[in-house]
């Protein structure tokens, strides 16, 4: 049974506070555990990576090669159902044209003092991937991940996936193929991490670390913060529906569980005015769940995690939605354009009945990489200027450094620091 | 004496790599003391707040109080020198106008299939701003923080700044004014960064915190992350000048020691190709630190870190700098832009003999937030955009569905995400 939240209860503003507060994640504290692998992987290099893969993966690398063969990613590709295949070429293409439009332009001008301002984008020389290994290997992550880089112009891109027992998803390496990733190795956890970001005999290290793993992988990437860039640290998933009287509660409920299927930290929240909408999605949630083939996970994220909320009015949505903030937001009303317009945080929207977010998962166009656990309120889903970096340009001619300069010594001294002050006074013989 | 490296030496690159490779700072591993702060602030709120202050900054802040009021504030303004002041005003306003050109427009279009795409941009609702106190308290510092945060239109602006000993900078508070911040703690260390990721009853908790600080606030920044979002860790500064034989050498002394005044571990680093120059400019900082009040400070820095590299040709340059990929580039040299052009990995590149750091510095208007320790290879100086973040919005109506819908099946299904498939294929009736 999900929670059950109604706004016009004496109580909701404290249930719902204490609701927010909820941790959907044990949080493994592998602080120290994480920091001597990495430096494990600084000292010995690629035995390291042998030794904790022979550990953790159960897998020879001595003998299978750190670095995945061209040969078998051909392999994968051969191997690969060519509809699935059809399938992640038009993602990869939607995704394509969808991230060029992102690229942003540099650009210089010149103020009324006569004082040329401007930037410039350049793409990061290089970036490595993270994939997770088994159940959560998927191809379209991917392609979300590899091909804003691409666009942006990244000149090497290298992934990283574990193969527990040796096994790696053929769609994955099908999909880095696609996406154009220039080399694939068979590591993963904290000491993939750390070789990314240090570089072994066989891994050159790149500029900067993206996509998602574990608790192990979430704080190497924290550790190696500052040698490289990272993106955000993943959660577990959320959706967030909105819906009015007027829906299918089968079409909802089929989004609800698209979420909880993920993972049982995962989160699927339904608001509605109709408390009978909110009865009939209840029921289609069970019916739907006795054919789901991941029914034990989804089951359980939806008991555990699940909430619906019983709004008065419609209206009542936007300031709630935006405590929460979630990764992903679904408004099925009647008015569902003015409703996005007064919601201000949330990691992606999906507009009406016919946009499910598993649209936007795999074939939109638009990232699936988004945040999560409340970060929409100060952070993006993961676009092509994440792999880009703005270099700041300014440029003043004698006129200028008259015109400005006096202010400048005047807080250069004001702040002590003589000689900032000086390198100005100097070139105007002050 | 700065180390001197020449590119026609045959050990160049290796001793080159070798200086990469230099730490500048003594790494202090303070996580398991910062996450104890982090863990009491949470648990005892403002008392943990007062009991370290006293601990740390010999403050009873029972007694002075957590928030500075505003009539500290206005007899700060009242205290400041009218020239500081008028400076500060100039400074904040080319500040002001040159970030409003970076405000980001969102925007959506529909594509061949008629998929609406789109994204939007929207201001961070809260943002806590770190101001270091003691020596490094610097009012411009909380200008470059400050304004981009306003310009993106952040509703509450929230500054921490230790008053060791009871005493806060005047000018900092001055410029805090000036700025629009909206409240001023005089807290700081990893308490205060604490204070403003989970709250206090007196400092309500923010969705963003920026600005720099010492070995507990960055690792109290790393904890916290996810909690709230951070900017980049700041190192210690550095610049990069390169020169021909054309220039002037005190004014490029001047710049050097401009940069080795900060810190004993700043790094201030000179690329000419011409011999007589690199011997001029030695002279002329020998000369002029011995008139410099932060003497000590410079010329440690300087014989510590300081570097010249002699050029065989100015066109050996861009390489070389974007592997240190240098916070602060000068390029004093005839054909600057050409070289500029060439150069991929920099913070800030200041064009011209005329264009002294300092002026970007302080007046210029660009940010003087920018990535420390090779860290302009992944990341930029701060902006407006660090202080939005981006919602997409996708819309199908049922013929785009019936398009894309098929593909998003197929993926579903190679995914193992039963639901997914079915979230789609329901509304398709498949």
């Amino acid at each position: 049974m999900p929670l059950h939240l109604d706004t016009s209860s004496p109580d909701f503003a404290e249930r719902f506070t204490a609701f927010l507060g909820t941790k959907r994640e044990v949080s493994e504290d592998v602080t120290r555990a994480v920091a001597e692998i990495i430096a494990e992987v600084r000292a010995r290099g690629d035995a390291a990576l042998i030794d904790y893969s022979r550990r953790f993966d159960r897998i020879d690398l001595a003998e299978a090669g750190i670095r995945v063969t061209e040969a078998e990613i051909d392999a994968a590709m051969a191997a690969a159902d060519p509809k699935t295949l059809e399938a992640l070429t038009l993602a990869h293409e939607r995704i394509r044209a969808h991230h060029a439009r992102q690229l942003p332009s540099g650009g210089r001008y010149v103020d009324a003092l006569g004082v040329e301002l401007g930037h410039r984008w350049t793409p990061v020389d290089a970036v490595g991937l993270y994939v997770p290994g088994g159940t959560a290997a998927y191809p379209s992550s991917v392609l979300m991940n590899a091909v804003p880089a691409r666009v942006a112009g990244v000149g090497r891109l290298a992934m990283v996936v574990p193969a527990p027992d040796g096994v790696l998803n053929p769609l994955v390496l099908a999909a880095a193929r696609l996406a154009g990733v220039d080399e694939v190795y068979r590591i993963g956890g904290a000491q993939a991490v750390a070789a990314l970001a240090y570089g072994t005999p066989t891994v050159a290290p790149v500029a900067k670390i993206v996509g998602p793993g574990n608790a192990y992988v979430a704080a190497a990437k924290r550790q190696v913060f500052g040698t490289v860039g990272i993106d955000m640290i993943a959660g577990p998933s959320e959706v967030l529906v909105i819906a009015d009287g007027e829906q299918n509660p089968d079409w909802i409920a089929a989004d609800l569980l698209a979420q909880a299927e993920h993972d049982t930290a995962a989160q699927s929240i339904l608001f509605t005015d109709s408390p009978a909408l909110a009865s009939a999605v209840e029921a289609a949630v069970e019916r739907q769940l006795a054919t789901l083939p991941r029914r034990d996970i989804a089951s359980a994220s939806w008991a555990e995690f699940g909430l619906i909320v019983h709004l008065t009015a419609l209206a009542e949505a936007p300031a709630l939605v935006d405590r929460i903030a979630p990764e992903h937001l679904e408004i099925l009303t009647a008015d569902c354009e003015e409703l996005a317009a007064q919601i201000r945080h949330a990691g992606a929207i999906f507009l009406g009945a016919h946009t499910p977010e598993a649209i936007g998962d795999y074939v939109g166009g638009s990232n699936h990489v988004l945040p999560t656990a409340r970060s929409a309120r100060f952070s993006s889903g993961l676009g092509v200027l994440d792999f880009m970096k703005r270099t700041s340009i300014l440029k003043c001619g004698p006129e200028q450094l008259r015109a400005l300069g006096p202010a400048a010594i005047a807080i250069g001294e004001a702040e002590g620091l003589g000689a900032h002050a000086r390198s100005v006074a100097i070139r105007l013989n002050l």
